[in-house]
């Protein structure tokens, strides 16, 4: 059993995901040493989750694993890169081989699916967080970012909204989902990246982003950097069973437009790709739906079957501002 | 005074360092777009520095934004790459503008020396915590891996050895340096990576490491890896005046040979290049030392000005370890 770090890093990370032809040199140097493909340019994002802010103590560690990549994975979708390498900043109070290796486990599966390597980590001992930062391909000209908008564009999402904040709801005893808990559950703790429909939409797309802190604000990130406002239709927001039900007891639309946690993909499309898009999306596993406009007003105004505007609580979740 | 994560990360992070043509987008969009030189392979590496850890908590916050940097371009200088740009996941239990401008101060400094830009950050909450990764730029047949040290191969170290540990055991109240004191906490608080020993000599190297955890775990790396093993001249490792004073009080070697923190680069050099690497180096501002040679029999063996065999205690810093 690994009594030192050196041992716990060779061990464990040395072949963590795929086997990449780029990875001129992996784990165990000063540096990795990576080669970029000829006419791509490197997209990389970093996401860190904190034991008891982003998770909770007693987590499986597998499902841990497969979230901590897959919160960037989606980092990368939404910008229509495809995923190559990953390095892992793992935290620790001490050694715990199992611990490891389950977290190990639902991180390669994940890595594997993707083709992504694990190509560099550091491990230190302090309180438990994982910082994993991802790269990624995508052609200069490709590349869905948060300034492209236009007004009278669409605005898509991928998936079911919202089920991750009710998961939470559910853990805090604020609701009963009764007998949705177990997929509700599943979405929060082992979210799905939604690289395949970035990869297949990203050159009909003007801008995207994944949503990590709900749609209102993350839409809203795409308005401010678009210079504009965006229009969203509540009943075309896409919900499970769950939510469906929740919303019809509570009518709380707060936990589908504001909960964080979801990691689908929101992008935005011009109206002369809206039957090219609808087309190619109709092909994809997770369909994706079209929820709003994007309009000329700053802000973000929603309306209900009746065409009524309707005032949505929080505007997602922030990291310091609910401390 | 900006009181949510977003405001938090668009104030400080997105103009820190330098700023780089090489950078299509920067921090603000759900990931970084970045263009590596054609011919060029890219070296990335990662360090987390943990409060109570790797740092105390009452630290000076700009010698730990230097530090959390440094100790990163210390890699990259171990690799013989160029530095370009870095990502900060910076974890903090609460928002302290003062505390956070004066890291960012330390942190701006010496990026813009080396003309590094923050192209990537995620500011998250909990026990105070900083990972930094850095990524450089190096040919594929410049990059100065572990693995390419020869038998009969000299070892050389860049500047002095042990100030770091030095200062950490008089800290602990083990030592008093006397007027020595401020000398080795700068080296403790606030190491220089050597880039530029490393950028000069990297064509006349076989390998390198920078000193991270001991010159005697850290050349076990390089000999681990290269299949061989080293001895050691004691009298030639390159000490300050504060060592050298401790060293005859004391007589322990264990503080300039297995103490962390130095970030002197240590390389390996073929005889057939000694001339010139002696030649370049002695016109660098930082010398480089030989203190021993590459041998078969793997191990490190030390020895003192009679050539008598001497037993230095550990074999360097272990995060776990040492738990």
């Amino acid at each position: 059993m690994p009594s030192s770090e050196f041992q716990l890093i060779e061990h464990h990370f040395s072949r963590l995901g795929a086997t990449r032809e780029d990875v001129l040199l992996g784990v165990g140097d000063d540096c990795a040493l990576l080669q970029v493909p000829p006419g791509k340019v490197l997209a990389v994002s970093l996401d860190t989750l904190v034991e008891g802010v982003h998770f909770l103590p007693g987590v499986d560690p597998e499902a841990l694993g497969h979230k901590a990549l897959a919160v960037n994975l989606s980092d990368l979708a939404a910008m229509g890169a495809e995923p190559a390498w990953a390095t892992l900043a793992l935290t620790l109070p001490r050694i715990d081989e199992a611990w490891i290796e389950a977290f190990c486990r639902g991180f390669a599966q994940l890595a594997n699916r993707y083709r992504v390597q694990l190509v560099g980590g550091d491990t230190t001992r302090g309180p438990r967080a994982i910082s994993v930062q991802v790269h990624g391909f995508v052609e200069a000209g490709q590349a869905l970012r948060r300034d492209g908008a236009g007004i009278g564009d669409l605005v898509y999402v991928s998936g079911t909204l919202g089920d991750a904040g009710l998961a939470l709801r559910a853990a805090a005893g604020e609701y009963d989902p009764g007998p949705h808990l177990i997929d509700i559950q599943l979405r929060l703790d082992r979210p799905q990246p939604r690289v395949e429909q970035a990869l297949a939409l990203r050159h009909l797309a003007s801008a995207a982003i994944d949503l990590s802190d709900g749609l209102l604000a993350d839409l809203g990130h795409i308005c401010q950097r678009s210079g504009c406002g965006a229009r969203l239709e509540l009943p075309s927001i896409p919900l499970s069973p769950a939510l469906d039900q929740f919303i019809r007891e509570r009518g709380d639309w707060g936990v589908p437009l504001a909960s964080g946690d979801d990691y689908e993909l929101c992008l935005v499309v011009p109206r002369d790709r809206q039957a090219e898009f609808e087309r190619v999306a109709a092909g994809l596993e997770t369909p994706l739906r079209r929820v709003g406009e994007i309009e000329a007003e700053p802000g973000i105004r929603c309306f209900d079957a009746a065409g009524n505007p309707l005032r949505v609580g929080r505007g997602g979740y922030d990291h310091f501002g609910q401390a």
